[in-house]
């Protein structure tokens, strides 16, 4: 039995924090965003992570891709936090959520 | 070709925030800990979310069954939050992790 | 004696979660928004929280007038995630970290 | 004008994360949890991070010190996560969410 994780547009969050390596994690970063941006789904990244969106199947097959790499580059360990927004009411879109949205940066 | 989040113990740690519905959310808590509990792998659950370990396609099995029930209860919205810690340097279990904690509640 | 919390800049990130009122949270992000605005910090919201930097005293200041300004429109329970970075190898802000930062929305 | 989060009883979760320094991070660990501990506050560590309870201001102080503490051990770089639970319709405590809790680790 399908429940809504299997059918329903999700809207996620994630950041990886590589440890046991470099200060600098920027290289890791390059990577995952490489990575996000192949996989052909809607995203934005900010100063704390990268939001996307699609099927959750979609979505995660692109985080474990993303921690993947960050170990295959050396990193010994890797903190990744994921945040999954599920509606049933309605589908919201990360350009839903950021019309009213402002910066000052 | 498999990468460390297909082979590798993960120690993982999620919550679930039912939206759009009463302020208690014990019962939708309770369902998703019997689910926890069935599904055979270690847990540790607190007052904040549930520690579980295992492979991550494991643990990604248990928390999407209980983003279900939450919204098969009748939740319009739920928030969830997963933390997956990963290492290739060795395994971390629950009962390591604890081993050094301790508690005063 | 003061520490790094006391003098560092402070790169963070926060969301609130009202929970116990309506699915539709957009009317308490709308007031959040427009308190992070007044406070005069640099910030980026994005689909799932806001980044948000300066002394860690003036960060925490804007998160707990935006849980205040979310109990005060009624809603009786909230989940605040709050993320800080913080550094003594150098500074880093909102614009540094969204150099290398992507967008397909 | 005083809001929720001067007054209320606050259940809060929190994780520090050293990185840019050797892959265990148990010793950093250990500091964080007798600063937690001398605080006098309740609270229960597991494998993923602390709950800790009490006002806003006395948590973050402990919260705080921890992240100081790691720096000053000469940690150049930390993500912490804190989580805050805010209720106005009753308050909960670290004891209260783990009555319906249970583990198998």
């Amino acid at each position: 039995m399908s429940g809504v994780t299997d059918t329903a547009h999700v809207l996620a969050d994630f950041s990886i924090n590589p440890m046991g390596c470099e200060v600098s994690t920027s290289k890791y970063l390059r990577e995952a965003i490489k990575i996000v941006d192949e996989s052909g789904l809607n995203y934005h990244t900010h100063a704390s992570g990268t939001n996307i969106e699609g099927k959750l199947d979609e979505v995660m097959i692109v985080v474990r891709k993303c921690i993947d790499k960050t170990h295959s580059m050396g990193c010994p360990r890797a903190d990744t936090i994921v945040k999954l927004q599920t509606r049933t009411d309605k589908s919201k879109t990360i350009r839903d959520s950021m019309s009213i949205t402002k910066s000052r940066i």
